[in-house]
């Protein structure tokens, strides 16, 4: 039974809302974007439909494109190497997939399996496993189910591949990121393939239908000619962070992530205080100059252009750029223990407790 | 039809032939050594087989330890992951191996596939893909004779693994080379997966009778109290380079292998000299004092400790060590345009052409 159906012009606010849930990561709305449009001229629209219309014995497999976003705007995907990974998958299984699953909001991996789902005429779930992007593989609701992430397969542009099984989603995240690397910084995957029975409990539902509602309201605000901060933080239940201009942007693509951190002078309501966020793929922490943390991960930390109201990915901040910043409240399950073991400030070096940002005060 | 049959007796000479030939790489014999020998007493001996009476459409498959030696010393192999390499390239495959392969010449390379066949009853064909040991993967005779390294299975002692598919044989290296890295230095691999007439065409013929042969010699040697140098330089065509004592060594681990330098102050016939080696697992070039070089890959540099006649491992040199030197010419194929282009000086970095060691000039 078909949720709904996405033809060629739902694309754009699907790219929209997944740049802003991905939180500064995700790669490039436009690359993925014009994929999935592609695909879908080819090919015909992409039913999503319900979790709970998927069988429990169904093949549920999860495509996307993993590496730094900073390689991904110039090493450009061949278009079919998500396929490729999905086929070889179904191979070693031996047994065809019967819907995809996005596993992470993000400007390519909310609508690469747009592409994909549209060549094989698979579905896709809506749901996915972050409700947001994070910048490692074990960290999605799945792991925290006990749905392992093999067995994966990675392929690259120029047509190697190969099919990993590990013995934790760590070690896959390990040995995928070290290929990865190798195969120049960012490679398409097939992975988690999981029953309909394990995707019922290990995905966060309805996040692409709620990807799709942030991209129209990021569209519908900004026909009429408002910043979408307001009517954004009202839906998703955030805060506004603070609003400045980028006065420096310290970039390293090491480990085969996009880190960084970015410092900005606060403008209107937030003139005279300065912003620091940093990120890795995605943004994790933004303080100011006080030292006190204005949200941090699993937390969104959500960036648009103060003047255009479209969302920023970490690699589009450069000197001069005014942004806004948004911070939103993660699912549930990434407040739990388990969930800030995966994806807390402290795995990422942060010596500090995660408070929710619906607590935190106001600076200004 | 066997050719011969190896009991855990002859693992001795075995192990000591393919360390001297694995010119100071291919792991350390002594751990090889006991793994072959505790896989036939358990499994009992393991027939060595003529390349000739191979039938043409068998599966023979190579299987080998993969990394940096230095590594191999201290993170030993669990003792079933080359097994495990070998099935889950069988049940890639959806065949079941027919024969098995040395990759190399080498401590453990000479001895670890001893191990395997020992375990799994199949029978080790009397050749490899070096007649000694090289660095790389792709360096092997089946490169040369267009056989693929891919599918090639990886596995390390903690259960993780991959299957890999690859477009040329030097990304088999890199991609398997970065996995290698990530899963602590060290891996087991099962690779160039071939048909008995691809095998025929591209294997060095009689080498694993020749490295028994060679560690025999050194058996013999060392019993009659007397160092082997000549008696191998006489039965290899090869000559003596320098005895010397380890002044200085250089050691670093960088991208997986183990890279380095030795300085040697000249003794005996070589007193008043210095000399150096340099290496990429395996010795890549020996050059005196005044500039010469005495020996070059892809012709082999070959150690023997020079009190007790044993052969050196890169990893084994360290200070005050006294060490010979012996140059052995390389088997034909590795002299042609296409050899010298995998394994040539150029290839390395050294800015030289190869000259044969034969035609060298002695320096004292």
């Amino acid at each position: 039974m078909t949720k709904f159906t996405v033809s060629a012009g739902e694309m754009d606010a699907i790219a929209l809302g997944g740049a802003f849930l991905g939180t500064g990561g995700g790669g490039d709305p436009h690359i993925g974007k014009l994929m999935a449009k592609a695909a879908i001229a080819e090919h015909g629209p992409v039913d999503v439909i319900d979790v709970g219309d998927v069988s429990d014995d169904a093949l549920c497999v999860p495509v996307a494109m993993m590496g730094a976003p900073t390689v991904m705007v110039e090493k450009l995907p061949r278009g079919d190497e998500a396929n490729e990974a999905l086929r070889q998958l179904e191979t070693f299984l031996g047994r065809k997939a019967d819907a995809l699953i996005c596993i992470e909001a993000g400007g390519l991996n909310s609508t690469i399996p747009f592409a994909v789902a549209a060549a094989t005429g698979l579905p896709l779930v809506d749901g996915d496993g972050m409700g947001r992007a994070f910048p490692e593989l074990q960290m999605v609701s799945f792991t925290m189910h006990g749905i392992a992430a093999t067995p994966m397969v990675i392929a690259d542009e120029k047509g190697n591949s190969s099919v990993i099984n590990t013995i934790s989603n760590q070690w896959t995240e390990r040995i995928a990121r070290a290929q990865t690397v190798e195969m120049g910084g960012a490679a398409l995957v097939a992975l988690y393939p999981m029953s309909g029975a394990q995707m019922k409990k290990g995905i966060l539902r309805n996040t692409l239908s709620f990807v799709r509602e942030v991209g129209e309201t990021i569209e519908a605000e900004r026909k009429a000619h408002r910043n979408p901060v307001e009517a954004l933080t009202a839906r998703l239940g955030g805060r506004r962070l603070f609003t400045g201009r980028v006065v420096d942007i310290e970039r390293r693509t090491t480990g085969g992530f996009a880190r960084g951190k970015a410092t900005l002078k606060g403008m209107d309501a937030d003139v005279g205080h300065t912003f620091s966020v940093e990120f890795q793929n995605e943004f994790l922490i933004a303080r100011d100059d006080a030292g006190n943390t204005l949200a941090t991960t699993p937390d969104l930390i959500c960036a648009l252009d103060a003047d255009g109201g479209l969302p920023v990915t970490t690699e589009q901040l450069r000197f001069g750029l005014a942004v806004s910043f948004v911070g939103v409240p993660s699912d549930p399950q990434w407040r739990t223990e388990a969930g800030l073991g995966l994806v807390g400030p402290g795995y990422f070096g942060y010596d500090q407790a995660f408070v929710p940002v619906e607590s935190i005060e106001a600076v200004t």
